[in-house]
């Protein structure tokens, strides 16, 4: 199974920080949804994970992946269904561990994603070429708000180094991050 | 000046198609001026002009580029003021080019993009080298709704080869696709 096939996208909605530092549980924005599956499906990822334990935005979540995979015939939303019928909703990282698990019957490596520098990050390269030596499962963890929480970045057992262009600049959107995170790790130009 | 600094990104709601193939005129999405003009930012580039011929397209995108230019002080927005002070609004692709001429004395070379194949596309690294050669400035243009539509294809000196994973879908969303083009021409991994 290729690497990409066995790495999955979490999207973290909850615990992550807030503007002013502070833990909270976001909400989903639609165009994340989309954005990401596409994504993902374009590289190729196993599946992705909608991480939030609120009920009524995981309902929302179910709602708005219903209306496109039953409501919307027609070849022109085929492409759109064919992204979005590989999102999942799960309530926390450790029921998105448990199903990774019982899927591969092999515990998955946690990844986390940040924009702050930090002193014990792995670079895209040695990434793939790690990853690629193995036959594990992956998981990429992406934060929404003002990023991961310091309770999800434990529960990874490696740190991706930031995304910098040539400037000292680096507030991208998570789906901005998301869509060149996939393209380093696998794109046709990528380290593979 | 630096081959980023030099180059301009073009979002374009005309002339592009709807899902039936039509030329049509789209609207603006909010989070496309925002993930891009982040983007846009993050890779040093000259600017980021949203075209649009519907005046109250154009007056929309004033009021919201008002809104965090002046509305909203404090820290916490200064990083998005930064990428949104860089946002031109145009009519159409001839006033891109006559602003980019005028500021740099030298008529720019336009590249357009898409995702579906062409025989006359050029590599990410061959652009990137090419353009690195010579002093003259660039756009590059992206196309909303279905694409550019022929009559904006045929403004463009050069056409960029299509984003690939390692899958046949090419579905990507504008704003996912602008993060990846910049980031193969401009990011640290790219081939500058």
């Amino acid at each position: 199974m290729s690497l990409a096939g066995r790495t999955y996208l979490a999207l973290v909605h909850h615990p992550v920080l807030n503007r002013d530092g502070r833990v909270v549980a976001t909400a989903i924005t639609n165009l994340d949804l989309h954005d990401i599956a596409r994504a993902s499906r374009t590289y190729g990822l196993g599946g992705y994970f909608v991480v939030t334990p609120v009920e009524r935005q995981q309902a929302l979540i179910t709602r708005i992946l219903s209306h496109w995979q039953t409501g919307m015939p027609g070849e022109q939303n085929a492409a759109r269904r064919a992204a979005l019928e590989r999102v999942r909703v799960v309530p926390d990282l450790e029921a998105l561990v448990a199903w990774v698990s019982k899927t591969h019957a092999c515990r998955p490596i946690l990844t986390a994603t940040a924009a702050r520098p930090s002193s014990d990050t792995v670079s895209w390269q040695s990434w793939a070429r790690d990853r690629g030596r193995e036959t594990r499962p992956a998981v990429l963890l992406f934060g929404t708000g003002w990023g991961l929480a310091d309770a999800a970045l434990a529960l990874a057992d490696l740190r991706l180094e930031p995304i910098w262009g040539p400037t000292d600049y680096n507030h991208l959107s998570v789906r901005s991050a998301v869509a060149i995170c996939l393209d380093r790790l696998f794109g046709r130009l990528g380290p593979e």
